[in-house]
């Protein structure tokens, strides 16, 4: 260890009681995105947390809520983005929790209140990991620093990707830290570096004006039978998706994402456990289990049509409808997909099918072996003294893209407060300190790193 | 015409305001089997109505409502049975009636109240026939007579087969007139010999114990997609049904049914109209349309898995429901096709898929050449001066076979009071007098000659 991260781990060890205490105000403040509960006056709390700090701030008003947008410069041109939110979830149900969840309380080393570990304690330990690399460097800053701390992510960020879009020039930087980064179950620091994309669409198939009686059925046409063989056609049994060109410009995974994949520990049987699973998809187990979630998917959410009470009725329906997900994987754009599949449609004959997108998102994913994960790597060893855990693609969906695309394709990492016992979303939501002070000391020393990077 | 049938007719013409009151006395008593209400009292009048007539009458308690039977001598050894039931459906809406639906009222010549025309008018036709065809022969009837009238027809009929079962020789008989007989919309007399069987079940998947991230879907086994295949698998394209010894026994139509088939009435571009169809199960028209009714076919009711409200949810299903129905042609029989169908997804490795069986009818089917239809097609043309439409095969299933079957095979066809203007199971119900009068002469005819025909 140099001089300067003895002095940012010192000042985070000896001021940890003023940013629980910050995180406390932060968190008093209700701010539920799907009532509006307490938003705007959180809005403004955040803004003066950032503005007490001599950081520059501007508000941003969105069709829904409002944008907190800082900038600090530093010594060097590069900057680094810090993306988090200050909206929370429902508290409901109240009963459950031991404390109101509004009333941050500390108990047994952890903190407790709805916000505390998604997003608002991580949003403080970025705080103070800003406040320590300068104390570090006597009030200098070695890399400029953007926040952007929007008020709609518990609600899907709908409007965060259009106001990225609209203000690139402004949102300039260099490279991020996502919100959520943290430790696994063993408390082993963790890191993915992408995400896939996802199109949502919903079929509707219409056959006939009513349903009806089912003596007709040698001759009706079945809107549940059009359905189900459109889906047959749309997956093959090896579970290769049918439509032309889906594939095209997919990427499969190179030699390290490979090695990263390998290098994660086995929850195979944790899966199969947890869920009752009986058999993976085609049999997948072991290194093919994990190399899996680069083959982007066509997911059933849903599929309804006809009766499904008690006993019968007995009729042919004459609509259905399914809402159908494809998780897609660098390289594939859901726009095109979305396209292709219509097209297909057509071609097989189902032209009179509606097919309406509900969602889309683009996938993400940072290079193994860009310099800013390699610094995130690195600086979660020295704090941690574990080596991380990296995902190379999660099987899941994120915004991030929503900021690395637009702002030309900048690496985009997670590194925070958070472990998988935090119960987010959940009564008695919490942060472990200890977990505060490790994941501010780790973004503190990329803050401090960033600048030198190469790129 | 001869002297007997000239006096059948007049009795009725005179007496037919007389067979009105007793109507009216029988559609005034509510008997609602779905509520219980009223059921008791019609139960006891049923009895009265059959007693004041000597004929003998037995009331059987069953796990529902009680079954009527009444049982009358004639010169001849040769029994008909009369099947009618004496409950109805609920009324309800209320509001939607012009008159109170158990006040019954005539108007404009038709003759309203809930029962009208299922089953009460018609089961008064039958005493209203019985009564000439005995006054016609100064008190002697012809041939024996057995009335089976139960109470629980507008629920499923859920005891009357089992009841037929037990009690066979007291049941016995050689050929039926079942209830809902009469014209259709062109004022023709029709009558249909055959019904389809039916079993119905309900499919359930499940592949995990809770439904799960749908990012986890390049592994994880989807109850949708299990379901989906199952169901593609069971039917081709081509619409076979692929359950090995599927169509073994299944009668294809004779010759004659193919004559009858092709001389009914076309209704392909009246349902095309009615029900927006715009192109028929693999693309049928003409004369196949209408010989497809000897397909038996593979419906699905209804399907359901995962998400289907607005917007959408991430997950990959754990569960997924079908009730399907087969429609079965004579020679199959729904007991078979249940084992045959468990059989068939063992073979096919959905050995763990819960398979329940909902409801089973068997097919029944009687000769075209039977001396008692050719009876009531020769009878219908002196009543009603046309040719009867003569369907051999109707897509839908009745309990018909519930009698036809245990009773040693015997004919049953239908003949009545009923128009397809008549309101069933809706608001304003009725029947219109002179079909009463038609009907009633027409069954009459049937009683009067059917100890004299050939079997």
């Amino acid at each position: 260890m140099n001089s300067t991260t003895d002095r940012i781990d010192s000042y985070l060890s000896r001021e940890l009681d003023k940013y629980i205490d910050e995180t406390s105000r932060l968190c008093a403040q209700p701010s539920i995105s799907a009532t509006g509960e307490g938003i705007d006056a959180c809005a403004v709390l955040v803004s003066d947390m950032l503005q007490e700090r001599a950081i520059r701030v501007q508000r941003f008003e969105t069709p829904g809520n409002p944008i907190i947008v800082g900038w600090l410069e530093g010594v060097s041109e590069r900057t680094l983005l810090f993306y988090n939110h200050y909206d929370v979830q429902p508290p409901e149900p109240l009963e459950l929790w031991t404390a109101p969840p509004f009333e941050p309380v500390i108990r047994d080393g952890a903190f407790y209140a709805r916000g505390a570990a998604d997003d608002k304690g991580e949003f403080v330990s970025r705080l103070a990991a800003l406040d320590a690399v300068r104390s570090a460097h006597e009030g200098e800053l070695p890399c400029g620093v953007l926040f952007v701390v929007e008020g709609e992510e518990e609600v899907g960020s709908p409007t965060i990707a259009e106001f990225v879009r609209n203000n690139k020039d402004i949102l300039r930087c260099h490279g991020g830290i996502w919100e959520f980064g943290g430790v696994d179950l063993n408390d082993r620091p963790q890191l993915t570096l992408g995400y896939r994309g996802i199109l949502t669409v919903e079929i509707t198939v219409e056959t006939m004006v009513m349903d009806a009686h089912s003596g007709g059925a040698h001759m009706l046409p079945s809107a549940a039978w059009r359905l189900v063989r459109l889906l047959e056609r749309l997956k093959g049994k090896d579970e290769r998706i049918q439509i032309e060109g889906f594939y095209s410009g997919a990427a499969p995974p190179s030699s390290i994402d490979l090695e990263l994949l390998h290098a994660l520990p086995d929850n195979e049987s944790w899966i199969r456990e947890h869920l009752g699973v009986k058999e993976f998809v085609s049999g997948l187990s072991g290194k093919a289990l994990k190399e899996a979630v680069f083959n982007p998917t066509c997911n059933i959410q849903g599929i309804g049509s006809g009766y499904l009470g008690e006993g019968m009725k007995t009729i042919v329906p004459a609509s259905a409808m399914a809402k159908i997900d494809f998780r897609l994987v660098p390289g594939q754009d859901p726009e095109d997909i979305f396209d292709k599949l219509k097209t297909q449609l057509g071609v097989w004959g189902y032209g009179d099918v509606e097919v309406k997108p509900i969602a889309m998102m683009w996938p993400a994913k940072v290079d193994p072996d860009d310099p800013l994960v390699r610094l995130t790597v690195s600086t979660a060893e020295e704090v941690y003294n574990r080596t991380s855990l990296i995902d190379p693609l999660t099987g899941g969906s994120s915004p991030v893209y929503a900021m690395a695309n637009p702002l030309g394709g900048i690496p985009i990492v997670a590194a925070g407060i958070n472990y998988p016992g935090g119960r987010v979303h959940a009564p008695d939501e919490h942060f472990r300190i200890a977990d505060f002070l490790t994941g501010s000391r780790h973004v503190a020393r990329i803050l401090d790193g960033f600048a030198s990077v190469e790129e």
